[in-house]
């Protein structure tokens, strides 16, 4: 049963990027053959956008070692979007040669998380982008950059981040001709009055080009920061199915907000995602075999949806 | 460890219902010396309006016999403000003997749940509440009346709650005077753009008489709704420590926001509740014990305060 007819261009478009953040916080390997499966119930979900994978090396990664060939599968799925995350120049160009849609670079807007997590200050990444663009534009690949600022509403290691210096790095990605910013908040920090003061602020710098919210639920606010981000203008939002995608600085905590409860919320505001909601129960339960142990997280999946939402067929 | 100093006048002001709306969901009765620990160690959470009961006939709602018991030793308890449940004109005057702060009576926006609970269309309840304003000025009671228009948002029973008729019965309640008005989610139905919709259509009739958002975290979007009435201008909630209230019409779903939950959804926003967090998390543990086997629920007490948030003392 879908929420609604699939419009030809929802109101609100969902990613959901569980088979690279979701797996990348979990150990085990999932098999290619069992992806391919997710990754096509994730498409008969009406999901358009997946990211399927990341160009990290494989001795970091095993669990995604098989990205080129998930991107090969995507590509043959009529109108879905593939996006890979891409750490470095390398990684860039094994997305380019697999041919993904976009490629994801992330961006700490915290300096204490930039050092730990890529060994690098915020503005050496920022030239590392540089010079992934510069290669893109030279090969005349048409994937697309898009920058992930993360940590930008909190740090586990430095604390608070400053919105001057998110804002700072926001004027960079523009002027560097990125093709869409987005803010995450990676670990769960985010209160839904900052969500809309720093996205109010982002937008005045980069327009139609800060394209992404990305939240965690840690703490409980993963809805009320989408909706906070959506109430300023935000339309596009990264997800997780069964909201999995756990934060390696916050034990026994939930991860990225659930696709499905995304999907509701958006149902349940009058705001077209395209997203069928059995479907994604479904594909829920089949990860909660999949990933047998691991806990999933969400709340419509409990209690299903109220009464006024249940539509005939 | 305060979230802040306790503020003459907190920004926003919560009220803890767990010990009327929390344990009338729960069969099992919790003895009196247990609930004035409970009352007396919320109190000193900063809790400064607690609901401790309800003024139902003994014989339906036998866990909630010591009501009047209950009101008494609030009112040892400087500055604590103690509100009853009163279902009818009987029950009204309980809560007057008992010397009550403020009385809250139910009156559901859905006709067929004031049906099915009552027993009485919303309009013979609105001429139950005449007849109880009537019998307190009477009396010259100095017991307030607050009525909480429940099912304001969708009913299990009847599906959709038409606004306008939840702003019919706003403006009735206006007409009779009664002193505060509030706007419930009783089910769990409630997204955020319908809750900033009808609060601030309510307001324009009921002005600041319109003071409680009553909300369940039945299907997830208990904070964000929380956020969204804030938003427009809602300074004042309900809420459960522990998150319980489960909805008898929800199995498994859990219930009310949590009282831990909303005072951090506040704190990071900035907004004084002059609540204690660990004292919170404390009284949440006490629970867990006091109601053995009971689900609790509530995000924050899993993962803890963000270091943002992390103040000394």
């Amino acid at each position: 049963m879908p929420f609604d007819a699939l419009p030809a261009s929802p109101a609100v478009k969902v990613r959901d990027v569980a088979l690279r953040d979701g797996l990348q916080a979990i150990a085990r390997t999932v098999p290619t053959e069992i992806k391919r499966l997710w990754l096509q119930q994730a498409y008969e979900a009406g999901l358009r956008e997946l990211e399927v994978g990341s160009f990290v090396p494989a001795r970091l990664l095993p669990q995604l070692a098989d990205t080129a060939e998930l991107v090969t599968f995507a590509k043959t799925l009529p109108g879905l979007t593939a996006s890979v995350l891409v750490p470095n120049l390398r990684g860039a160009q094994a997305a380019m040669e697999a041919q993904a849609d976009w490629m994801l670079l992330p961006l700490s807007a915290s300096h204490a998380h930039s050092l730990a997590n890529l060994r690098k200050t915020p503005d050496e990444v920022l030239r590392e982008i540089e010079a992934i663009r510069a290669a893109r534009d030279a090969a005349g690949s048409a994937c697309r950059l898009e920058v992930g600022l993360s940590t930008a509403f909190g740090c586990t290691i430095q604390g608070r981040v400053d919105p001057a210096e998110v804002l700072r790095l926001v004027r960079a990605l523009v002027d560097l001709g990125v093709e869409r910013i987005g803010l995450a908040d990676t670990v769960g920090y985010a209160d839904p009055a900052q969500v809309a003061a720093l996205f109010t602020q982002a937008f005045e710098l980069a327009g139609d080009r800060l394209a992404c919210g990305h939240f965690h639920d840690t703490r409980g606010l993963g809805l009320a920061n989408v909706y906070a981000a959506w109430s300023v203008g935000v339309r596009r939002f990264d997800a997780c199915v069964g909201g999995i995608g756990g934060c390696p600085h916050a034990p026994g905590a939930s991860g990225n907000v659930a696709t499905e409860d995304v999907a509701w919320l958006f149902a349940s505001m009058g705001q077209p995602t395209g997203l069928d909601f059995e479907r994604l129960i479904a594909l829920r339960g089949r990860l909660a075999t999949w990933l047998d142990g691991e806990p999933l997280h969400g709340s419509i999946w409990r209690a299903g949806l109220p009464k006024t939402l249940r539509t005939p067929g």
